[in-house]
C-alpha cells in the first residue's frame, strides 16, 4: 500500500548510459486533477534506471515516463499514516510538516556517519532511539579531521583515471595530489547503502541536515570543479529529493573553502532551487561570516554561534526559521568548541527554543585511557562516527523536547526586560519616547547614546530569553540565573497557573495559581530554571 | 611618630566662618628641600581648623600655614612600616603604589556603609576581615532603593531650610519637594564618623573606591545646582585627599542622572583633577554607555559590564587600568544584576584578573522568610548594607588573591586562539597577510569578511582568557569549558612547569615537568580550571 508522506519509487529495465550516469534522460510526469509534477529519473546500476516521486496528497495519481525508458500506469496514494507527516517547510519562522503539524527540531551531529564500520553504524542508530532529537547533520562526504579520518569502502563517486592530477593542501596541511573525482559516475553501492540510513532515520521520525560539502577533505571532493559540483548535486536530487526527512545543508561552514568564491555558493544554492521537485528545506552553515539568508532559495538560517540570543535578530532580519546548528559541543577536548559541559549544552538548547529557534547537539567525549594522537584519531566520538552517547545533556533535551511538545503550539520568542530596549533601532527608539511614560524616557536615551558595539556587550551576556504559544503561555528560561524569586512579565487582566521546571534535574511542578501581571512568585533559586505561566479559563 | 604614607593633621583653634563652612581661606604650604606642596585646610566644627598633610617621602617637612588662622612648624617624616605603601596610582594599565609595590585589587561592594547601624557596621567591618577584598566600593551620600531605603542620623550638608523647594520625581518614580542641600554647611558629625571608617579600612589594607555622586536619592543629593555640587567637592577634597587609601568614583551609574548634562561631569573630573593635590585615581562608573576615560583627569576605566573579555580591548584603547567595578553580583534576586551564583562570580574574577584587569564583587543573597516589599527593604544585603558575608564567592575570590600575590609581577594580558585573529584592526590583518603561512591565511581573510557586529558574537562568547607575568610565568583560566586536555600557547624554546589550579575547589598543584610549545597536557575536565606555567631555569 503507497500512502502520502511516504516515497514511491518505480524501476525500470534499461540499457547503461554510454556517458554520464548522471545526466540521463528520463523523465516522468505525476498527474492528479489539476495536480501535476515533473521529475527526473536516475541510473541505478546494473542497467536499472529509477523513478521516485513523493505523493503529499492522497488519491489516483498517473504518472508517465518517457526518454531512455519509458512507462506510464496509475498509483493509488492512501491518506497517511499517524506518524508521517510529511516534507518539512518554513512558514514564517516556524517549521511545519506537509500536512501542516508544526515541529521543533532537537538536532544532533553524527557528521561521518555514511563512512563507519556496519558494527558501529548499528551501535549509533540503537543511540538514536533515546529519543532526544528528531533530526541529524550528516555528511555525504567522507570527512578528514582530528578524531576522525575514517576512510569508507564506497566513495559517492569514482575518481577519473584517465584525468590530470589535482594538487592541494589539505585542512590538515598535508599536500595532497588525486585523479579528478568523476562525479559523471557515481558509485551506486555507496549511494544503495547511503539510502538505507536516510530510510531507517526516516522511520525514526528524523529529519536528515544533509550536508553536501564540507573542506575537512584529503580526498578531492571540496576540489572539484564546479561543473562536477552541480552534475553531483543534480544527481543528489534525482535520487534523495523525494525522500520525505531530507533537509540540504550546502556545507559545513561554506566559508572555510579557501578555493571557492562565493558566487559558487550561489549556484549552487540557484541549482538545488531550480531543481529540487518538492522545495525542501535549503540552508549554508558557516564558521565565521553568516551566508547570505536573504537569497531566494535559502529557506532558513542556518548558523554556527556561541551567542544564544540571536533568534528573535536573526528572524527579523530574514523571516526564516534559525536553526542554531553549531553552538559548540558537550565534551573534553582540548578545543574550545568541543568542551562545554553537560549543564551548558542543555542551557543552549533551552536558550535558542525558548525563543523559537531550533538547536543542535554534538558529543565529543574522550576517554582518559587514549593517549596518542593516533589513538585520538582512532577514537569513537559521537560527533564525527556515532556509536554510544556518554553525556549526559541527550536525556535532558529529551525532556526539554518532552516540554515542548506538551505545549499548545510553535513557540513565539519575545524579547523582554532590558533586552527590549537594548534592542531598539534608532527609529524605534523615536517612536517609543513619544508614549513612553517620563521615569522610562531617560533609560531609552541614555541606550540611545550607546554604539552597536556597546549596545552587543550588554545585549550577549544579559539578554533574557523568553517566548509564547499563543495568547495564553508564557515561557521564561532564566539559564544560569539563580533567582530565588521572580516577577514573569505576564499580560495584564489575566490570571496564570505557574509551572517551574527544573532542566538540569528533569522536573516540572505547578507552584502557584491565580498569579498576575506583577505578582512575584517563588523559585528555587538556583540554575537552569524555567517557568511556564498559563492562562488560566 | 609620623611615617610616611600615613595622613598627618594639624588642628588650629579660630572663630566659626561667617558664611560657607567650606571655601575657608586656610592655606598650607608643606616644603623639604626642593618640594613644595600647597594644600587648602577645611573647618571641622567647633571653631576648630584643620590641615592635613601626606608626606610620600620621609625627611623634615617645614610647613607654613596662613589665612583664617595661621601657624608654623616642622614635621619629621620616617620611613613608612611594610604594611603602608601609599597611595595607589597607574603606571600604563597597571596598578601601583607610591612606593612602586603593584597591587592588584579584589573589591567589593557595600554601597550604604556610611549610613547603616553602628552594631550592622561592627559586623560589617569583621567580615572585611576575611581577607577577600582590599577595595570596597561605598557611597557617601545615602541610598534610596529596593533593599534600602535608610535614612541615617546625619547626612553630610545641612538643608537650605529658607530655600525654595526642589521638585523631584525619585528613581522609584515618587514625587518629591526638599529644601535645597546647602553644601555650604556640611554636618561634622556625619564627616567625622565617615573618617573613622575610612581610617579603619585604611588600617586593613582596603582601598575606597568614594562613590561621590549616585542616583538613588529621595534626598535630592542628586539633584543639587552645579554650584552645590563643586562646593562639596572642594570640601571633599579639603577633608579626604590626604587619606592614602582614596579612589575617587565620581558616580555609581553617571548615565541615569537624566538630569544632568554631559558637561557637568566633564566639570567634575576637571575640578578634582585641578584640586586634588596627590592626583588619587578618579573615575566614572556606567549603567550603559561608558564615561569618555580618554579624558585627562581620567585615570582608570571604571565599568559595569557583563561581558567579560574587555580587558585588553579597553587597555588598548585608553592605555589606563581597567576595573570592571560591576559584572552583577552573587544573589538570588529576581533582578538579573543580582542572581548569578558564586560560581559565576569567581568565574567572572578569574576571567578579569588573569587578563591584568581588576574585579569587583558583590552579594545580594536574601533570606527565604522575607515576604513583603517592605521586609525586602529591610532586609540586609551585603552590597548596601554589609554584615555577614552569606556568599560562596568571597573564599574563592580571597584563594585567587593569593594565587595571584604568588606571581612574580603584575599579570599583562594576552589575546590568544582564535580571538587574535578576530580582534585584528583592518591596517593589522592586512599586515598580517603578508606574513602568514598559506595554511592560515583563508581563515584570517575568511574573519575580516565579518563586520563589527559578527565579530563581536563570536568573540564575547568564545574568547580565550589568558596572561603571563614577565617572560617566565603564563596564566591560562578555562572558565566554564571542560578540557581534560590543553595545549597551552607557550613559547619556544623553553621548558616549563605545569600547575593545575581549580578555582572552585581552592587546589593548586604540579602536574607535569618539561613541558614544551606544542605539547598537550592533562586537565581534570571540569569547569574553572587555571592552568599556569612557569619557566624552568
Amino acid at each position: 500500500m503507497t500512502r502520502v508522506n511516504e516515497m514511491i519509487e518505480l524501476t525500470f529495465e534499461g540499457v547503461e548510459p554510454a556517458g554520464s550516469h548522471v545526466a540521463v534522460n528520463v523523465k516522468a510526469v505525476f498527474t492528479k486533477g489539476d495536480f501535476s509534477k515533473e521529475v527526473l529519473g536516475f541510473y541505478a546500476g546494473n542497467g536499472t534506471y529509477k523513478v521516485r516521486f513523493l505523493a503529499e496528497e492522497a488519491g489516483r495519481y498517473t504518472y508517465q515516463v518517457s526518454g531512455l525508458v519509458s512507462g506510464q500506469g496509475t498509483i493509488d496514494v492512501e491518506e497517511a499514516d499517524e506518524k508521517h507527516h510529511g516534507i518539512v517547510r518554513p512558514d514564517g519562522t516556524k517549521l511545519r510538516h506537509a500536512d501542516g503539524t508544526y515541529i521543533t527540531t532537537f538536532g544532533t551531529t553524527v557528521y561521518a556517519l555514511a563512512h563507519q564500520t556496519d558494527e558501529l553504524t548499528e551501535e549509533t542508530f540503537k543511540s538514536l532511539e533515546c529519543g532526544a532529537f528528531n533530526k541529524i547533520r550528516i555528511c555525504l562526504f567522507p570527512k578528514h579531521y582530528a578524531y576522525n579520518k575514517n576512510d569508507h569502502r564506497y566513495f559517492p563517486f569514482y575518481y577519473d583515471e584517465n584525468g590530470q592530477n589535482i594538487e592541494f593542501t589539505d585542512n590538515l596541511g598535508e599536500k595532497r595530489s588525486v585523479k579528478p573525482i568523476d562525479t559523471n559516475h557515481p558509485c551506486f553501492e555507496f549511494w544503495d547503502e547511503f539510502e538505507g540510513k536516510l530510510n531507517r532515520l526516516f522511520d525514526m521520525g528524523i529529519q536528515v541536515d544533509l550536508i553536501l560539502f564540507h573542506p575537512y577533505d584529503r580526498w578531492g571532493h571540496s576540489y572539484m570543479s564546479q561543473e562536477a559540483n552541480l552534475t553531483y548535486l543534480d544527481f543528489a536530487i534525482r535520487r534523495l529529493a523525494a525522500f520525505p526527512n531530507i533537509w540540504w545543508s550546502m556545507a559545513n561552514e561554506y566559508d572555510l573553502f579557501f578555493n571557492w568564491k562565493i558566487e559558487q555558493w550561489h549556484e549552487v544554492d540557484e541549482f538545488i532551487g531550480k531543481n529540487d521537485p518538492y522545495g525542501h528545506m535549503l540552508s549554508n552553515h558557516n564558521c565565521f561570516p553568516l551566508y547570505d539568508f536573504e537569497r531566494d532559495a535559502i529557506t532558513h538560517v542556518s548558523i554556527q554561534n556561541r551567542a544564544m540570543n540571536r533568534v528573535k535578530e536573526l528572524q527579523a532580519k530574514y523571516n526564516k526559521p534559525v536553526c542554531y546548528d553549531e553552538c559548540a559541543y558537550e565534551g573534553n577536548l582540548k578545543e574550545t568548541w568541543g568542551s562545554i559541559s553537560a549543564k551548558e549544552m542543555v542551557n543552549r538548547f533551552w536558550k535558542v527554543t525558548v525563543t523559537g529557534g531550533f538547536c543542535t547537539h554534538g558529543e565529543v567525549l574522550l576517554d582518559d585511557d587514549i593517549e596518542t594522537s593516533e589513538q585520538q584519531d582512532n577514537a569513537v566520538l559521537w560527533w564525527a562516527k556515532g556509536g554510544k552517547l556518554k553525556g549526559q545533556s541527550p536525556e535532558r533535551i529529551k525532556f526539554l523536547r518532552e516540554v515542548v511538545e506538551s505545549l499548545p503550539g510553535p513557540i513565539e520568542g519575545d524579547v523582554v526586560g532590558l533586552g527590549r530596549m537594548l534592542a531598539m533601532s534608532d527609529q524605534e527608539r523615536e517612536m517609543s519616547l513619544k508614549y513612553t511614560p517620563e521615569s522610562m524616557r531617560g533609560f531609552i536615551e541614555t541606550i540611545g547614546r550607546m554604539d552597536a558595539s556597546e549596545i552587543l556587550y550588554h545585549i550577549i551576556p544579559s539578554f533574557e530569553y523568553a517566548g509564547h504559544c499563543g495568547e495564553n503561555v508564557f515561557i521564561f528560561y532564566l539559564g544560569t540565573d539563580c533567582c530565588a524569586r521572580y516577577m514573569p512579565q505576564l499580560p495584564q487582566g489575566k490570571t496564570f497557573t505557574i509551572e517551574v521546571v527544573d532542566a538540569w534535574n528533569m522536573t516540572r511542578s505547578q507552584t502557584a495559581t491565580g498569579v498576575k501581571m506583577g505578582d512575584e512568585i517563588r523559585l528555587p533559586g538556583h540554575e537552569y530554571i524555567a517557568v511556564i505561566a498559563t492562562a488560566e479559563n
